[in-house]
């Protein structure tokens, strides 16, 4: 019987990184019991986001963060300016990536390939308490 | 006993800008009765995308339109012209975001944060007539 | 009554390229009887993509390929740079574009717009075969 259940997961961030959660999610799918579904991610935020990328290569973390901020950098242009330098270009690096993931289940597991990671992708300075609500629909 | 539903909404457009729309789908889910279960929102074309972004500061917008006018300019240099130099851009501006949505529901409501709005993104100078899938599941 | 299943479709590349796998998505479905309901599409990979984009004009690829080459280009400024000078641009393109996508099923047919196709967005140079998991809820 097909059945819904979701919980809010939380994690604390200490300025731009990218923070993996996918033991998080692996662990809630497993105490689910669900066989066949599809798992959601969802981060109740807009100046940070989610973002599944390769977690063997810790250098390629560092070129994520480059690569984002030279394509929104900060600077004096942007007309939304009253929170701090670094928060338009946080609001425009989430908009370049996910505010939602979604994940098949397949025979119980995460359908996820080898060298794929889930992270939460903090792009402010200050650190900051972040919500994801997790949803998970299966059999 | 999980239900599926699905509609398809109707939002009118007037050159590029962000236009809200929280309130019907916040007004979808609530008719619906769903307790627990999960929103998609679908948009059927590839020159307007969908995007959930901050619904406080105006400027927040205006800096987007910036931003992705930046990254895909206007320009002799591309080899789909035939519909207009708004097209391309509006290509690329659609590929760099979001084409579907997913939002958890919890207790009856939708899992947003706070400052959390959503926003269908035109990309083309003419007015159009947009139209979003809308798909409910739940119990 | 609501059901789920899956299914692993394999996609051979031949290099950058655009690859479209409309017809394979759209016949799985028609297969599974669903009315009302959800596909999920999940690349297990991270240095490939999944796209919606127009399936009329050819031009419209060669644009998208030439702007992530843009937006992401090879060159001797990447931390990670072990796997070859495509591969580093190769996981900014996916960060930028999408490892999952999601279409509503509406009377048993995907809700995709006149102009829509899916395609598997191949970033790397050398040959690959790719994994993409479907997910189909539904009623």
């Amino acid at each position: 019987m097909s059945t819904h259940r979701t919980t809010i997961l939380r994690i604390e961030t200490q300025g731009p990184s990218l923070n993996e959660f996918t033991g998080k999610a692996v662990a809630w799918v497993a105490d689910s019991g669900v066989s066949t579904g599809l798992l959601t991610l969802f981060i109740r935020h807009t100046s940070a986001s989610l973002l599944i990328q390769e977690n063997a290569a810790p250098e390629v973390q560092d070129d994520l963060l480059d690569h984002f901020d030279r394509l929104a950098p900060e600077g004096p242009h942007y007309a939304h300016d009253s929170e701090g330098p670094d928060d338009m270009p946080a609001h425009l690096k989430a908009a370049m990536t996910q505010t939602h993931l979604a994940i098949p289940v397949i025979e119980g597991q995460l359908a996820l390939g080898t060298w794929q990671g889930i992270y939460l992708f903090e792009h402010r300075r200050r650190p900051h308490h972040r919500e994801v609500a997790m949803h998970l629909a299966g059999a």
